[in-house]
């Protein structure tokens, strides 16, 4: 089990005032040891406005790192198209809706020509699960590849090809792990490696899924090889999943999708997290023909993927990137935001990365080897600061910087006047 | 594939009125072809209260069939918790959130004592597929019983054990298929043989998932050898999850969940459906020693599962559920339903089986064998009539009766109208 990020100790659970140990307490007993909390110290929020929350005490938090309410915590267009078709109807897509229809076209505008259907989830997870049952139906092959530290979510199928949740040792005997794509590695070598792989073993694959941003790997937005690994998926028999999850939905500052900034076309396109702005929707677009192959050989039902309510907050969240111009926010302020860390100069951040609103900083020792303990104490001082982010990438020494898309050049100087005091010193109390 | 009720052919758009043949085609073009539309002629809603659905029209439809919209459809203490709570903050579980632990702790107070935790997904598929994972990790185990036409979900791994969706020959090796406890079927005998069958190929039981009103089976609310099929598969090394998707949440009439009709105490509690009216939330409980299992292989995240506002629905389904006395409702028009049915004295109604407001009526041709073409004919028949409701069962040949909790005496009187008139000839316009 790999932890990506700075969790809460249950043991140090006496250590904290009276009420959240409380809490914390009932929280264990009620919900079990599979979950986790954030930070040394546990958060509690009670409202969110913009990239803010707050807390019960009216503390306000500067959030540069919840990716899901990407038009802001508690915009009031979504909560408005929530509340009034919750009011009106909720219902599912054995009926009729034209407003259904209407968004899946929408959203098929926003893609290549060759992505022809969309189909509705809940979760991202249950997206990048419905696009392996896609991808084996359509190919025949059963074989996955993925980067080393990929993370695409929690069904057991899914688990099954995320080495960052489960270990590298608990993948499906059907999965290969492909290099990350750090300086010098190649990673059609890599995909080509994997194939061979899979083809040693008598399997033919179904589908290379990757995470357009690499966000698990650390956070990878320029990727040589990439085209040519897909060319070679596809020449094995597989196809080509887009994993959007993560970076899809203008957060790279650069159109709505990751896949088209590596200038790729993919088959399959899955999608969750800022859909709905925190509202339960998901999906994937792809094929005519892929889609096609599965449905004959299984027809196919959510009860609440692409129900009216979820569907609402999702032509909502479309409504507000557009009008108040988020793709273009998020490249602006992400271009300010990492010329900004990388002109700290300090010694102790040895590579800034990113696209739009998608940052990751590589923090180092002294030695300049990647350093856990650091990162975590940056993470853990910018909280007592009250700015969230989190360490990510495979040695847990990358900070991962990925706000709400509404990220003003307010929260920019904030966030960077407490990044750069804490790089100085993460130990120093307020 | 299976088609458990009367889906819309599209080969007949044609013949729809313009407007509804281009919704139709519209949708085909953008959602593809594996979703289905209900009835003949299908039917596209703009609003519903209780147990009411209406057209643009105007034109009210009864719901007899809906039973994600429990309390009611657009039942305004639902909709005010969900716009108070989206408008606050909706955010995850990986921050304190005290209305996230005191919903765990309510719903654990409704199971018996052995059932500790609760976890929170956004669908029953997710559940099943989370109890799947916690199975295995808890017994070692691999292998899954489930009945012969069972239905648990829409995941890769979950289609895998549901015959009704991928078809008997579909499902996967360590899936092993026990006969529909229909009259003078001893359901632990055939436990006993799929648990032989599991061994004689050198795999061991993870799970004996059933859901408890064997919905998709025809709907048997009383089941001789219930509890030796849970010693059997227990005495193996496995564990029993009770699916309450359906039957959970006082449809039954009786108590909160369908497993204690059968005076059964499970090891993992699947949930869904109802759970928020409408709004995606789901999730499972089970005993802390399995989860603990769990939770030495993998931590659990599910980015929207156990949400703040999926929280403050699934809140307020319970209240209304306990003020509005739902579960005596369910039984006392549930019963007076199965009475007033059985009454008929139709030649047709072979049988009149449930419990509560879950209710299957087979329907048989003049020799007495199951009739799909009639019972396809009642349904549509139904719907011209404005009444909502389905055929399922493993022939195609049951009314399946599933409408809103807050089904009243009047709704009854009309269902009971249609119906009886419907049943005498399906054929006949109005």
């Amino acid at each position: 089990m790999v932890g990506p990020t700075s969790y809460f100790d249950p043991a140090r659970t006496g250590e904290l005032d009276p009420r959240t140990a409380d809490l914390v307490r009932r929280r264990d007993a009620a919900l079990g040891p599979a979950y986790r909390l954030f930070y040394r110290e546990p958060l509690e929020f009670v409202r969110g406005s913009g990239a803010h929350l707050f807390t019960a005490d009216g503390e306000d938090y500067l959030d540069a790192y919840n990716n899901v309410p990407c038009v802001g915590h508690a915009h009031p267009r979504v909560v408005a198209a929530i509340a009034e078709q919750a009011a009106r109807l909720n219902t599912h897509t054995r009926y009729l809706s034209e407003p259904t229809v209407a968004y899946a076209e929408r959203l098929l505008a926003t893609m290549p020509a060759s992505i022809g259907h969309v189909m509705f989830t809940c979760t991202g997870s249950e997206a990048n699960d419905l696009a392996l049952r896609i991808a084996r139906a359509a190919t025949g092959g059963t074989g996955v590849l993925v980067t080393e530290y990929a993370y695409h979510g929690v069904t057991s199928e899914v688990a099954a090809f995320s080495p960052s949740l489960v270990g590298p040792d608990a993948v499906a005997p059907w999965v290969r792990m492909i290099p990350s794509p750090r300086p010098g590695i190649d990673f059609a070598e890599g995909v080509r490696a994997g194939l061979a792989s899979l083809e040693a073993d008598g399997l033919t694959p179904a589908a290379l899924v990757v995470d357009t941003i690499f966000a698990s790997d650390g956070c990878y937005p320029d990727v040589p090889g990439f085209a040519d690994a897909v060319a070679a998926v596809r020449s094995a028999g597989g196809i080509f999943v887009a994993d959007e999850v993560q970076p899809g939905f203008g957060r790279l500052g650069d159109g709505m999708w990751g896949f088209a900034r590596h200038g790729l076309e993919p088959d399959l396109v899955t999608m969750g997290k800022p859909m709905g702005n925190g509202h339960p929707v998901a999906g994937l677009a792809g094929r005519p023909e892929h889609i096609a192959a599965f449905a004959e050989q299984s027809r196919y039902f959510n009860t609440f993927g692409g129900n009216t309510v979820s569907i609402a907050a999702a032509q909502a969240v479309l409504d507000v990137i557009q009008d108040e111009g988020l793709i273009d926010n998020a490249h602006r302020v992400g271009a300010r935001l990492r010329d900004a860390i990388a002109g700290f100069g300090s010694e102790r951040v040895a590579e800034v990365r990113g696209a739009g609103l998608f940052i990751g900083v590589d923090l180092v020792d002294a030695d300049g080897h990647p350093d856990e303990p650091f990162t975590l104490d940056v993470v853990n001082a910018l909280r007592e600061r009250r700015v969230l982010l989190a360490a990510s990438g495979p040695d847990n020494a990358s900070l991962k910087i990925r706000p709400p898309l509404v990220f003003d050049d307010a929260d920019a100087d904030r966030l960077l006047e407490q990044l750069s005091a804490v790089l100085r010193n993460p130990r120093a109390r307020l």
